[in-house]
């Protein structure tokens, strides 16, 4: 059980930690005053305005859930009649990391390779152009995260082809945005909120990776999945009955830039570490491109890192190992500092 | 949306405050300490050991989910077979007002009609033996609520009584306890903690409406219920990433009395409601055993009140209403005396 | 294992024959020409056109399915999103005798008492009225069976009165017909197969109670619901690979009148049971109104039948018992003359 | 739609025909004798003894249900719980060709790629090893179809590994036998029905595409997974009311050795197939071992015979298209004499 080791510093995560002190504030400050249930109550709303502000869409619906799983879970099983299929990249966290989420909701994942963590057009079209038949699932989604699993980003120019992708085969296009504000704060993304709402059906912010104590807020941009998706919310146990308690951490988050603010700091953390393993002469895996670093080390070197610090290993290569180092809101510079100045002693 | 709309005081339900300072000051006192994942954190395994130790049972499973229709939809598919089915009393939450989720899981819900709110073992009996072929479902578990919807308490009698019934109809027993706080405060109940563990198959403890953010700790009992919970709880979208926020506020909730204290609070602000209503000449619909009270007013008299406070009409009976009333945690003493001082006003 | 006893005639189901010879000799004259798959073959095609041109009904599609708790649990599911419902008079086949089938593909079934086994108008509107909010399911479809588990039918008055309400509530109507070949013969009920096609959204015709092997005839009427059915039946395992089995036999049925034949036979072996039962003075705990017959009998009588005949007791009242007696296309007017012989043996 | 279209012979699938004289015959005689309903009759009685008798295992349970996909999915959602997954090789029927069935009941399919649509005990163990912890399926079934979809056979010694690997890593062992005719009477199999039962937990025994109009027979070897079968078909619509129709059929297959002889004709003419083939020059894309050839075609080869015959395209590879021959019971010599003779004029 991992909550008795102990490390130098956990990089294993962005959710590590409880959450900011300006969140925690603001529900200490709440105290005691009664609010509406169910989401129903005025700081969930004012969350709601201040996304709607935020991606320029005074139509959107946002609804506040728990968690990414959940998130994906009533997302999907509310667009897709029982034969419809969504589909994502192999690597994909409804494929790989949900426990079978989606199908226990009756519905089958299409997968395709992708590259570094993304899903091309291309391969979308090979995948409606398989299913031609009523012996086959009907795929009705597309399904990726902003960042991706591999710590890449889409740009404008790659989401506004699988966007425009998705419209030409009748596909909805939802995005899982768990970690969109390191995504959109990295500097290698040139998408906005309101670029991504515009490109997409529904997406979600999420909080839990960026300095909330858990939440996303989903944001639902396509009229025709507005309806009934509090029933789902509720039937999938989605609907906290105090949902002020993830509306009020939004509100404070969507506040004097909070979340970009915190995103901001988790992709510099990131920044310096992919600095500094290129430094220290080792490649990177994938490119790194939001608060995620893959670095390629000798599988003895991240031995030796891993008795001072968590982290995954995430792929063997031989004598190599291709390790995930995740920096947080949360990261301190010197535990960057410290875990490059083992490394150099490792090396 | 009720966010809106002013209140001298919400009676609606005991979920209407964000949670006691006691809560958010330990959440505030963790800072940006790091911790396990998943639930794999040294606060949740101290609540769980806090918990057992409450129950007397040193091998329980404890597991905490976001709240109460996810409590229930998880536990109960995680042990029916497609084909079996849970009996519950036809008023009970996951019949009426979880909108299909147990149904969403794939289970049918066999009801029995039950005596203010609880369910009697010839009730299930006689369900369980009409279940007799391959034509129906076969009935597996019995859930029951511990305060009932009707803010009834099961007494030990009732409770051994139904246990061994479903010992001997080959059943599990599930107490859905999201107000189980109130019902071993009551007074009503000669029930503690430990003897509901002892009794019933798996069970929970609910923090959500006493006194958390949110947050229910299912506690298994039954060995043969144990296994892949968490893989379960993962599928459902249940197994939050930084599960420590619960766990965290079970350990303050499970020091120091927090928890029975603010249940006793509860109770007996209802008991003072109810002594108000009786004073007044109103009957109650039903006996008030826990947090709630049930007064049978006049219409009229039910209309105006409305205007002041938040509750819920319950039953409409002729020109008479009986309306619920909920007393929390939090309920200040001066909001019961105005409530019962403009009741006066109106009769 | 009832395969081992003797009875001098079996009256428990009008299932207990194989098929018709007509249907038979149509399978054998079939030999070993070759056809498609799936249903799409001529066969299939051809008696499609044949209900089409009965249910004058160009439009309407037709689609052959094994059996009725496939039919109904193909349809519903097709329908219904996930936080769906479908209303059902509570005695009503799906509710009780398919083992959780609707359920188990996750919806729930509301249900209202009846009269004769037939639901109201205003008892579906009182159920979609208090379906108000997101904690409870929305109902979208009512089913209702022609003839009704009683044995009763709906007149063209009354269809077209819970049609209607259902147009105006947003609700589908859908016939289960797998007895409508002896409602619309029984004299009874003064509905067409083209007027049920009229007042519902979609129905189905039993070939397995009325002279096939087995097989049902599923008919879409509105267009909203014909979408991709095709892939829903290959997924729920109802699309044979062999449909022209299916196909073949329904083509049989609807030529030279042979399926109005076959029902009017077993209408009238029904009417002269119930006569017999009536002029030996008892009562019948439903109106005759199709081919199944409900007397009510001092339990020792039914006691003695239950030696010679088999049947299922229906209800205990008190010292009686109502027992369920069903004629079927292939009931022997002999095996009618013996039971009402001894009956009066027995009286 | 393919009904319409005249071809000089169908290639396309083993289902081309309605049945064999001999059960059709047996239909016939049964005449309107009557029966116990929900295969609970004689003729289902007596072929389950025959069935038992050949696989030498007096306990084995036998149920009779309507197609492949409705056996796949009754057993295998029968014998997981929700978070359990099924293993199956890549080009597996339940992956590819079932609309999401398998997953409609709420499970994920781990695939392996295999060699020649055969799965390798390596394989699975690496999908064991690979579901390590809550946040992934487990594995609990390993799915296999013999023949396979290549055509292939699994030998003793290859199914004797993979059921001791099954063993080893608490896998059930369920193997779909559509064409488990042709594999055991192909001769490139060293199995018999009765190794079969021995060495996996349930399979079932296809009748549709080997004689029967339409019926498979689901075979539980392992005393586990027997509870309750008849419930789980019940609810799927997997029972029958006239199970009769099919346990008729599989007596009429198991006597007189009717079942080898039409698998040992199918395979005798997909021997003469595969021989012209290779005698004309041609690849086979997979070995040659039941009832199924798979030439490699110059295009314009392939594209001239699908004028004359039916039959799939199985890969396009540059300028060559591998197809899918299949012969049957019923595929006459002289429809395989034309189309080699038509080969020849073509090459």
């Amino acid at each position: 059980m991992s909550g008795d080791r102990f490390y130098k510093y956990r990089f294993e995560n962005d959710y590590s930690e409880l959450a900011h002190p300006d969140v925690l504030n603001a529900l200490s400050a709440a105290g005691t005053s009664q609010f509406g249930s169910y989401g129903l109550d005025e700081y969930s709303i004012r969350a709601g305005d201040l996304i709607r502000r935020r991606i320029d869409n005074p139509a959107a619906e946002v609804h506040f859930v728990s968690g990414g799983t959940m998130a994906n879970l009533v997302v999907l099983s509310s667009i897709l009649r029982p034969h419809e299929a969504v589909i994502a990249p192999g690597g994909g966290h409804i494929f790989v990391h949900e426990t079978g989420a989606i199908e226990a909701t009756g519905h089958k994942i299409c997968t395709a390779r992708g590259v570094n963590g993304k899903i091309l057009p291309d391969e979308i079209e090979a995948i409606v152009s398989e299913h031609t038949d009523e012996h086959m699932v009907v795929p009705r989604v597309v399904y990726i995260s902003q960042a991706s699993e591999a710590g890449t980003v889409y740009t404008k120019t790659e989401l506004t082809e699988i966007s425009r992708c998705c419209r030409n085969n009748g596909l909805y296009l939802f995005l899982d945005g768990a970690r969109i504000g390191a995504a959109i704060n990295s500097g290698a993304c040139d998408l906005s909120l309101a670029d991504t709402a515009g490109l997409t059906d529904v997406f979600y912010i999420g909080g839990t990776k960026n300095g909330a104590l858990f939440g996303e807020a989903v944001v639902i941009c396509n009229e025709s999945l507005k309806a009934d998706f509090r029933h789902l919310m509720k039937q999938r146990g989605a609907l906290l009955a105090k949902g002020a308690v993830i509306g009020l951490q939004f509100e404070a988050l969507f506040s004097d830039g909070l979340f970009d603010r915190l995103a901001k700091h988790a992709c510099a953390m990131a920044r310096k570490l992919a600095d500094g393993f290129s430094s220290a002469g080792y490649d990177l895996h994938y490119p790194m491109e939001a608060n995620m670093v893959f670095p390629v080390l000798p599988s003895g070197v991240a031995k030796k890192l891993h008795d001072l610090y968590s982290f995954h290993d995430w792929e063997y290569l031989g004598d190599l190992t291709a390790v995930r180092i995740v920096a947080s809101w949360a990261t301190p510079e010197y535990a960057v500092d410290d875990l490059l100045a083992d490394l150099a002693d490792y090396t």
